[in-house]
């Protein structure tokens, strides 16, 4: 392995619910932070754990072997990328950039060329598992991009997630994310028909939960967030809001693509139901109170 | 247990791919069985292997401690229950009715009513598992009823599956089935979209089920019929036009009930799409060759 590959120096930018667990798990793994945030408080936050508060992006980057980026939409990432002040402008010293946000593919294609052609090394690397798995350093990393800088980019990514899976060229990261999110979509709105048909008909839900469970309708989804949807607790877990914002990433993959995804169309239309609804900031669960209107059932 | 549980005689009456199979599990704990099917050559098998070949429904009921029915849809076990020459008008010694068809949950109810004044014990009781759970004796069977029914009827279960459960009264059996049924389809669609657009945007396939199978996107349908999707091997398993037949019974459930179910209606318009492009007779991973139209891909 080469000297690059030392583990030195981060520039952290997004400091958010994941990105400060994720920012701190480095710091675990002995690895100096440059971490930089528009919120000046999650800043302040992780210098007071050992991190150099930088002023900028570009600040976070200097001196830094790899900047990585974890910031909520596309936009977010383009402009701490390709800004006037920005990463390609101002490229940390290991010329190494990793983007771990959910964002669009398509962009991710862009900054990877822009990048290329400056000799910057460009990897997106969106991530699976939530607070829960950034916090304990067990999160799914999808990486995107040359076979050279995953290399490069491996071993920060062991410092904060068990799965690590290079899953092809610039752009595949996120296109495994965003499958992987209009699945886990479609099989929470599975769930809901499910347990909705069932009530409707006098069925014990949760009899009927373990009755599916045990055969070819069993899923992950049915399995973690079954119980709460059926108990009607709408509170934890990985937010509405957060899961609409990948599905209409989903829909703009779907039309640049021209590949026609109808179930895909759908659940995004139940998830800006519930949005609507005042669910945004709920868990995944609280789809199944859209049917709780639907069929005129008291939302607790 | 009373004497009327000991195991003697059944009248079993539909002799299609699956109910061969579980009348021959009957007949292998110990069972003498009187069978009858519309096809007489399915009464010849079964006859060459020791059971009584019976003229008629009724007439496999005569001496029976229990009429099982086996058969295609809602009409056909109507026929045979209720027909002027029927297991109401004419029914087992034992007074005791099984339906393990799919069919709908009304039905059940109402039959189960006409029998219940008749002091005939029925039962609703379908099955999953498919031809091999069939054959090998371990089908999960899902049944709604009395309790004294279920229990009178549990000994003949335990011969032919190895997941029992009383899920309810009358008709709960089927309706449980139908939620199982509408989650296997829309995870189904939801794995097809999943690798359409994988696919669009030059993701190894197989990397990409595996990287899905190991985070919240897995289900058991992502497990067994990922494979022959990717593969584009559309022959084996549960037939496209068999679920769709499923699917319909959901759909006149979703209207009885006033449910909306969205992505199940969807869902059943995507099969009905497999079976006009002739995909009837295929399995359910088939369901991923309409992508291969609507997309423009070559089918093989």
């Amino acid at each position: 392995m080469s000297q690059s590959t030392a583990l030195r120096t981060v520039g952290f930018i997004g400091l958010g619910t994941m990105g400060r667990e994720m920012a701190q798990n480095l710091m675990k793994a002995g690895i100096a932070l440059r971490v930089f945030d528009v919120r000046r408080e999650a800043v302040t936050e992780l210098a007071a754990l050992g991190a150099h508060a930088a002023r900028s992006a570009a600040d976070a980057a200097q001196g830094a072997d790899v900047a990585i980026t974890m910031l909520p939409n596309t936009p977010d990432v383009e402009a701490v990328v390709l800004g006037d002040v920005g990463l390609l402008a101002h490229p940390p010293t290991g010329r190494l950039i990793i983007d771990m946000s959910t964002i669009a593919p398509a962009a991710e294609r862009r900054m990877h060329a822009l990048c290329a052609a400056q000799h910057i090394d460009f990897v997106d690397a969106p991530v699976s598992g939530g607070p829960l798995g950034a916090k304990n350093a067990t999160l799914t990393i999808m990486a995107g991009g040359t076979v050279q800088a995953f290399e490069r980019a491996l071993p920060f990514f062991e410092a904060m997630g068990t799965t690590v899976t290079h899953v092809g060229a610039s752009g595949a990261g996120q296109t495994v994310k965003l499958c992987n999110q209009l699945i886990c979509g479609i099989n929470i709105q599975a769930i809901c028909e499910a347990l909705a048909l069932g009530r409707a008909s006098g069925v014990d839900l949760k009899h009927l939960r373990e009755v599916l469970m045990g055969g070819s309708a069993a899923s992950w989804m049915m399995d973690k967030l079954g119980p709460a949807m059926i108990d009607g607790d709408a509170s934890a877990g990985f937010r509405i809001d957060l899961m609409l914002k990948d599905l209409r990433l989903v829909q703009e993959q779907s039309h640049t693509l021209n590949v026609p995804l109808p179930a895909s169309a759908l659940v995004t239309n139940q998830y800006l139901d519930a949005v609507a609804h005042g669910e945004g900031r709920n868990g995944n669960q609280a789809l199944f109170r859209v049917y709780d209107r639907m069929t005129g059932h008291s939302v607790s």
